[in-house]
């Protein structure tokens, strides 16, 4: 087989579908498919072996298929054979997904791995900007999700399951995630607009939404401004600790919210001159990762370049 | 050479002392010796100079010796070469100690380490305890400092200096150290004494220092228990989003403050437990390291078995 020539399957489980992507090795895109993951969850043979006759549907349909890339919402065992906590598709905690794919289609090679750890290696090998072997990855969307990529691997940590930043407890002793995930953001742009009801402006008698929130931060909006700005201070004090403890200064920002970054980033860059020291920020580099939309099944589908 | 019998020269650079131990391969300290801090920043060499030469004096002293390992307070190289950032010892910002050390003992082999990461890597090959190969190392005294044991080995992130858990945002977005390092210890328990005067019992009237006041937790007091239960949630807190990130869940702590652990940990094991999810709570081991007082020369001639 040559890893340069043939097609990847890149599969992203989440809570509410489960993505194919039949992907070259050059990151396109050659087909798309989605499943209904409630349905799956519904269908009699339970979500996990309905999960596995999905895998077979595909391999029938893309029989050239040797390698197949999985991103899995939650934690995963050191040796990415076993689902451990998949918080979003409880039935998956504490299977041997790797065995069960296996068992049924002994011929294909499967990747397994946390969702934004596939996202960080996506952006790696995919990714239209140049990326170092050595970044960090932070995923800001409905959660937070993070990665670190170490000498062009992901960095598992002791047991398999390093970098949860969404987890990370923040201001009050909050997670990460609660504070600045989707629901998070709204939250605080609903306080600003208590706070601040002179400054309301196109916000008012709208339903508050993230697309409604980066349009008026981009038309000027204070109330909207104001979020972003608390956001990146949020987030910025995590990147402060989390660049303590790894020590690395590229980072990059994924998810459906990096579309926001324009108006985070001035409190997040602030935030992080404020507390690291020159050597942290010599060649500090904080930007937008380039998938977008596609990073979850681009993500999935690279992890076949992996060992 | 065989390191099984040979003794190894472990030096441990601080801001008071440079203490210096030959030390044999079991880690018993066969000879002792320091040297003042500031009077070799007198000396007309300049630190750096001065403190080669020192280092000469205890080779000539010990003309066996063939690896010399040096504990440095602040950030290295990650070759291991250059001191960085050292701010109790600025003359070290941007020293390259190893070239300077190589080219006055060619013979000799020189071992630069992390201060924090030597005692973590002294307890790994001198410890009484059973370490693993893979832990969180955290040193409690005047600063606060902590190394991860990856595979048996420092690990030292992507730029060379990870672990700077003392560095981490806490409460307030005061950093780590200060908070809960001696000083804040103390500032924590002025403020319990404030609050609680009628609390106050043995001691009032006393100069508050950290043998007072560990005194005073073993027999009860509830000042002293108060500051260190709020030591303990803090460090609890840290320690969850270090675990977070690193996914580590055997930890030890060393430094002088550990004596006062049996204060501190009701409340760590609380805070733990109260954010970290049943992944990581499994089999969590945390405890005092064993090398207490001698942990800076031992985890400096530790560094000698490394490579």
């Amino acid at each position: 087989m040559d890893k340069k020539t043939e097609n990847f399957l890149g599969i992203d489980v989440g809570g509410t579908h489960v993505k194919i992507g039949l992907v070259d090795t050059k990151g396109q895109i050659l087909q798309f498919a989605k499943e209904i993951t409630a349905s799956l969850r519904e269908n009699p043979l339970g979500f996990n072996l309905a999960f596995v006759e999905v895998v077979g549907k595909y391999l029938a349909k893309f029989p050239e298929v040797q390698h197949v890339g999985i991103g899995l919402p939650g934690l995963v065992s050191k040796d990415r054979t076993t689902t451990l906590e998949i918080p979003a598709i409880s039935e998956l905690n504490g299977f041997d997904l790797k065995s069960a794919l296996l068992e049924k289609y002994p011929n294909t090679i499967f990747h397994l791995e946390n969702d934004a750890s596939a996202a960080a290696v996506g952006e790696l090998h995919f990714g239209t900007g140049q990326t170092s072997q050595d970044y960090l990855f932070i995923t800001l969307g409905t959660g937070i999700g993070s990665a670190l990529i170490l000498d062009g691997e992901v960095f598992k940590g002791v047991r398999g399951n390093a970098m949860e930043m969404g987890h990370m407890l923040s201001r009050g002793n909050s997670r990460l995630e609660p504070l600045i995930g989707r629901n998070g953001i709204l939250k605080i742009a609903a306080r600003m607009m208590d706070t601040f009801p002179e400054e309301v402006g196109q916000l008012a008698g709208q339903e508050l939404g993230m697309h409604v929130l980066v349009g008026a931060a981009s038309a000027g909006n204070s109330i909207a401004l104001k979020t972003f700005a608390e956001v990146g201070e949020i987030l910025g004090e995590a990147i402060v600790s989390t660049v303590r403890i790894l020590d690395v200064n590229e980072i990059y920002f994924g998810g459906g919210i990096s579309a926001a970054l324009p108006y985070i980033m001035p409190s997040l860059d602030k935030t992080v001159h404020q507390y690291l020291s020159p050597y942290y920020l010599s060649d500090i580099k904080m930007q937008r990762a380039t998938l977008e939309n596609d990073a979850g099944t681009l993500g999935a589908a690279a992890l076949c370049f992996m060992d």
